[in-house]
């Protein structure tokens, strides 16, 4: 089969390799029909992933077909058309029994990073009865794949995580994928006010459209200046940091009042200054994460019915023979106005 | 009537004052019989505080017996004994209608700090309905004079915001009068490990008469060394940090397992690192905060009926003649092995 | 003034009384300008509210302008535009400092009950500061006096007490003014199902209009066949009860599936079956309530941006001096084709 | 092997029987070595349980080694020491993923039920992962066989779901293992007053010894009369009915609080009464269920540090081969003074 491989540092190849067999009895192995690239995959492209050894396959969004089952699969047939979730979890240890799927002490973010990933015509997933997802007939494939991962990061960490409440003025600081889901399932819980905050004025734009009700440009706008004039001084009761370096992270511990709530979503590569004087008594929640996928059968259920605007999100379609480009235009995103590229694989 | 007077940097007196009077119709009169000195007060007293001006009356702890009350105070009479909370509310604004008493916007930490406070045989209470609470014959009077500040900031702050559960692992950063209080209100919860950390060999001792399980001196010990040896490499499940300075913080950002709590009760001078490129995946949950008072009710009907040594926090007692000796005690409170001293005014 | 003045069973009457004026100096008056009908008043028409005495004024939906403040009234000036809160509460009381307003020891719902209500163009309001709210610039006056009593019932005991969430499938049961608000706040949450049940085929294409899924006709349809075609045999995630007999509850307590909730909204006048050997298994809970108006702050700001259809609640219109004939109207509703009404007093 | 097997109506018996082996990959076969009799079980043996067939192993409460493990099992090894759950969980239907493993869609309360149990010498455990626990050496054998169903059934359905916290002042119907359950893991909350309600003086003498604060017999007082003694007008916090008849439930519905919690752990054969016309304005939460044994790694922990009394629950203490004499011993639990009897199978 073909499948995208690490090399090392800016080194992956489309190439031929041996198709995945179940190894355990919870295995099950999927053809994947669609999958994206995630900036993660980005960073494991530019060698910055520690874990990442070479030869192991990219990828961990996408749908499929199961093709295979293993002997104690139980939710499970071949046929059954699924969404790979980007956590694999056993369900039995001591982190599954709390929910927190992504400190599995089996399993976490383990595809495409410590096992053979789903940018590839076939994969393995382990533990399938809990890292799998039925897909209803009401959710069009593309949306589907938006369900491996970033929605459901943008859901858990960002909005759960950051407790978005009806009639709350919240604000998001990174218009990316996992931004853009974070507007997107923050209104799920309907708060009045969504303020998007990125220097790019094209994600802006696109941001208005998928339901932000202001939008600043931290580049040529003062943010803080901006923000009171639509929220006043106290600032907004939820900010969402969405990019993962100093200054987004600053935006957030300034912008927010007395009991309100950061929620982490940005991978960070370094440390930051917690203004830890002004804010020991304001009565805030602060929050970190990788996504656990608990809420997938929820989103499964709200994104059928919902109308909000999830396509929205997939700007570029390739199929598999072109991934290599379609990682280019990827690294280019801002240049070549791209948010989710959807990778064709049939 | 006599009152503690600052007036500057080093410079508090107890000196003669007017015996204060109802301005409002929600005020109450209290005749202090029992006040005590808070690490804030120090704090003062050594010029930290910037909003505190010349001639105000120090002190926001204590009880005392009704003396007076404004023509729209509803829920208490003259005679009643009460606890005078440390936080005043108005009960009616934004804030408080969501139980953030703390950040009132007619109230808060006001006493001692913006207003006369009660370290004098007298003070005024703004909006007594919701800032004093009756005592009830069962709980003995030097304990409720901890129900002011500490026990409630211990309970909210650090047992409530950090979501202290029964079997949970916990750790206590700082053995002072609140990492104290927390210890003793954590048990509310029976959380089956409490390690207790501090640089003083009898506060540590002390700890573990009030229910440490464990305890480590970060002094003479390795911390991060000693804690797996009790909990295992994962960390604790919450960690509570009671003092306020980096080193005592970076303890706490070290020990905490994934999807546990950091419950930040310390008053802060400066920035602290946040090792964000470490903990964004670990699912944390970070708070801060000055306490509410809003448990206050709960924490009198718990104390009054259960057997925690409450009354071990009490090491000095002293007139309020002495007031300036306590001070002086309690400013070298590790040398003269002091926690709580009670300052009996009548 | 012109005042609606309760004499006993079947006999109201419009006519002139005195304006009323400050008691307390908690006290507001505020100048009636739009009021409606409850449920509720058409009971104390039919004489079926044991407290209500001959002489009172009906009436506890509406807004007004504040006319005049007594002098410890702190959140609101002469000239404020405020909402009526169906529920007044003093704030300080043990079931106010829990945010229990409806038992507030010194309020709850009193207005045209114990005490004048709003069916008058002037009204005395007690404890002021807890008890009105402003109306901002973005809120429809007639939208607002929804935001009284109904919006907030349906929304607190349906909808918050039903712990409804994203993806949800839920029914209604009773689609009056009351399962209307349930059906509107409980699109803030974005429950994916929304099934109305109900005898009157109006009232039932109005829900379709106001954001029902589906719906049911419980006199020509077989509920539980209809439902289980929907939802399958296990049944929904939350039922709201917004009748207040025995045969709605009955349609309840059969459609929950496990793990969910009844939220009972509706006044009952006689006990219920509660078939407890079948549901003793099923993990459900079961809350009743009257509402505390804790969220009318959350819903202004919601509601004032939501694109929710709230004004279509509204069919009919009649000045004060009609009140007598608007009262016929909402006793006829289903015949009038009535949901709510609103009384310009101006 | 030995085990004791339903043959209809009053008819059970000690026989041979052969000894189970693995059917699926994640079955685990367990020695049993102590194991105690339930109240479903005198059920079963009356003849009321409907799902129970001939020739099925009783039993659903245990602890044990296990003997041999299936292939697909990552938990557990040969050798481990384990309680039984007495309820088995896939972890991976739509109830296993909202923690509901009481309605698992392939488990709940299936052994010794539809499948063979655990008063055997040996027991086959279906999805064996998630549904044994290991047994610190810190717990007593005869406490583990209280954490197969009592306690967490007491904690989840009666304390938790009850929401017993700091203060509260609680009441529980029914003084039986389950209701003692209740009261010993309520107090890891610290409720401040614990009235136990029963009728019988020695189990009521029982539960003082285990902590109830107060103690009402509802044979020989009023307890209506009583109760408001203790706690006044307004009633308890939380009401847990822990028999499963008309008559408790009666007390419970009728000694709540506004705002407070109805917990019903009873399994009941009758419809019960629920004065609705009461209770609607009352703000009540009125929960049933089934346990889920969510909190049993909890509970190990718990139990383990907490110097909580368990041990007293067990009264009796047979072998296997006197299983008969044992069962004849609990169903005359009054007159035998019997609340807990471990069988040792070894």
């Amino acid at each position: 089969m073909k499948a995208l491989v690490y090399h090392g540092d800016h080194n992956i190849a489309l190439e031929e390799k041996a198709k995945p067999s179940i190894i355990k009895p919870s295995d099950v192995i999927v053809r994947v029909t669609k999958t994206t690239i995630c900036g993660t995959d980005l960073g494991i492209y530019k060698g910055k992933n520690l874990y990442m050894q070479d030869g192991i396959t990219l990828g961990h969004e996408g749908v499929g077909i199961i093709e295979e089952v293993g002997s104690s699969v139980s939710q499970f047939k071949v046929g059954d058309k699924v969404i790979i979730s980007c956590i694999s979890s056993c369900g039995s240890c001591e982190y599954c029994k709390k929910q927190l799927y992504s400190h599995c002490k089996d399993g976490g973010w383990i595809l495409g990073h410590m096992i053979d990933g789903v940018q590839a015509e076939y994969v393995r997933i382990p533990h399938a009865d809990n890292s799998l997802y039925k897909i209803p007939d009401t959710i069009n494939d593309e949306v589907a794949v938006m369900i491996s991962d970033i929605l459901p990061t943008g859901h858990e960490i960002g909005v759960q995580y950051g407790n978005v409440k009806p009639g709350d003025a919240i604000a998001i600081v990174g218009a990316g994928p996992v931004g853009m889901s974070a507007l997107l399932t923050a209104q799920f819980y309907s708060p009045a006010i969504i303020i998007m905050i990125d220097l790019d004025d094209n994600r802006l734009e696109m941001a208005k459209e998928l339901g932000a009700t202001h939008v600043i440009n931290s580049d040529s706008q003062n943010v803080l200046e901006e923000l009171k004039k639509i929220v006043g001084e106290d600032g907004v009761d939820v900010a969402i940091e969405a990019v993962g370096i100093p200054p987004t992270w600053n935006i957030c511990q300034k912008i927010v009042k007395p009991g309100g709530n950061i929620a982490n979503v940005g991978v960070h590569g370094a440390k930051v200054d917690f203004e830890i004087q002004e804010l020991w008594i304001k009565n805030l929640t602060i929050t970190t994460g990788l996504v656990n996928t608990n809420t997938t059968p929820m989103l499964i259920k709200a994104v059928a019915t919902n109308k909000l605007p999830v396509k929205k999100l997939i700007t570029h379609h390739y199929k598999l023979f072109e991934i290599e480009k379609a990682y280019d235009v990827f690294l280019n995103a801002s240049r070549e106005k791209a948010m989710k590229i959807i990778i064709d694989v049939e």
